[in-house]
């Protein structure tokens, strides 16, 4: 079922718009993080504009790492005119939990858009569902109980597949549970990695229908880049740089042979 | 006519201040492509001052990559000024074709200002002058006809200098048409390279008042340092970097010996 | 009295929250100088939550590079609760003296917050006390006299640690003046270093309460790592990546033995 080469070719030769209404933190990286898979990003958050704009996109990705009210209402235009047509929608609740607009507005875009994959760390999805959770800024510092559980839960009480990241990322569609092992320490050294694997998701989701699929194979895809990238590296500077190198080089036909996927 | 060795060697002693108002995504790395060929950078948006900081300025660099209201009319106070003071503006109408919104927005600034210098790729500048054209997001897929005849037509309906960029660059006043084949395919490999053509072709005319020719000798120099970022780079990443360090390694001793001009 | 090595342990060991409210310009760059020493960055401007983020940190960076009117507001009412807290404060008066708009800003900040740390570049430092300066852009042209005795006097005449970098650095109290010879050319050929010196600033006064040996260790820490980063960079882009890596490699143990401080 999970084959990311598989997706990872099918991205390549769609090359997928995908939209992003993200914080201004990892604009730049993101966009660049997109570029190197082989998607094609653009970023729009005017209300005048992101209807129009989504309507081109092959995935919808929403971030709220740094907000303001304009850009609330203009990703709830866009994630209503995704869902009107059929756009898979990707979350990263970044912060959710550290301040009560971050929790608060994560949860209007999930009442009110229908959110294909929410992707955030294990504090900010525990947050999400009312699960005991401490977030210092946009750092996950400690959730209580088993990320997997975590995961299941998530995904059935909100309806989405929940894509837990940390040292063990999980994917659950509150059916199955997916754990995945790749990945490599330095992806914690740099900021913006997180949104990273949220980009890396929308991009996945513009590729294959079946959504628990998509948001495991995004995370193996990632994760392998992370692990090439980190042979070599210096610290977190030569890391990032070697990161887009990475992203770039991925093999559709051998990347699903480095999958450590269990579930 | 074109000799960007000469230009750049204005440019480094005369160490202009450029003035961008510019997208998010490419704020940092425009900033430093400006600063690495030896101008000084500034980013200023609000109302309130951009019109004190353009009459410091060497040149103004408008680009519409990241849009909102408030941003436009900063950008026509900004070039109002800019007119007033006979400091040259070149415009980047990110996206033009792609959204409404920034079709209208790139022609709003092109009735009310007088821009120099209108550099965008070959899908953006035919929606400006109402040819077939195709833009998803920021990228063009296809406009047609002949890019050296795009770039004529455009410079001669907008009354400006056309610099529409491609695999081959052509750069017009309407008269004289000129083709660069300098650069390398990596550079579509990064996000905000279009965006940094733009910087660079401010801070050229900055240094030569002469309008085609600071164009091109713009993407001369910009080609040239994409052609060494290009030796030994692994992928996007490193390409990335080297083209920085390959910027501020131009040398105007040898620059012009390596244009690759026609027209 | 300056220890920067043992400063830098004590962070790293409390990893505290640096809240910054900072430019478009260097959100990334400056996070990921945060991350790479040691603490955990967080940006944050929307006026709903930067009181509750504020109070999770162990320092607020305000910093004024790319403004306009809400991000002002949000800044004064972080740096209120942060002031209520006892949370130290640090602003970068970036391009005071350029605009009326920037330097009225950075004047009513300084008379609304208590700031513990003003770090910026001689030009804006001189004008925020009315002594004759020429600010271009972001850049200082020149400030008449000697920048120990503008430290000096900045101190006492605004009630805080004044810290001017330059080719030498010089931090005051107002009756104590340290003179940093850490750092290296290159620093000034990307953009954004001032901006990360003041981040950096703000970590360490996350980790030492002494305002005036925190503002110096953290000019000798920052200059370390860039004459470290200097070893093998080929050119700005290059020297960029490597401060990032040398950031993270700065040695508790052994960064004293390189401070270069007179005073």
């Amino acid at each position: 079922m999970i084959d990311p080469g598989a997706t990872l070719a099918t991205l390549r030769e769609r090359k997928p718009l995908v939209h992003s209404i993200t914080n201004y933190v990892v604009m730049n990286e993101t966009a660049n993080a997109i570029l190197a898979l082989g998607a094609l990003p653009v970023m729009a958050h005017a209300r005048e504009e992101v209807q129009e704009m989504v309507a081109l996109a092959g995935a919808l990705v929403l971030n709220i790492g740094t907000l303001e009210e304009s850009w609330i209402e203009s990703m709830l235009l866009a994630g209503a005119t995704a869902n009107e047509r059929g756009i898979p929608v990707v979350l990263d609740p970044v912060g959710a939990g550290a301040t009560t607009y971050r929790t608060e507005t994560a949860k209007r875009i999930l009442d009110t858009v229908d959110v294909a994959v929410l992707r955030g760390n294990a504090g900010e999805v525990a947050t999400l569902v009312g699960f005991e959770a401490e977030v210092r800024g946009v750092e996950s510092i400690g959730a209580g109980g088993d990320p997997a559980e975590l995961a299941r839960e998530a995904a059935g009480a909100l309806g989405l597949v929940a894509s837990v990241t940390g040292a063990v990322d999980h994917v659950s569609d509150g059916e199955r549970t997916l754990a995945i092992s790749n990945g490599h320490a330095l992806l914690a050294s740099i900021t913006g990695t997180g949104c990273m694997s949220t980009a890396v998701t929308g991009c996945f989701l513009a590729a294959n229908d079946d959504l628990l699929a998509a948001a495991a194979e995004a995370l193996v895809a990632f994760g392998v880049a992370g692990e090439d990238a980190a042979v070599g590296a210096k610290g977190p500077g030569s890391f990032h740089v070697a990161l887009y190198d990475s992203l770039a080089a991925l093999d559709p036909a051998t990347l699903s042979g480095w999958a450590k996927v269990d579930g």
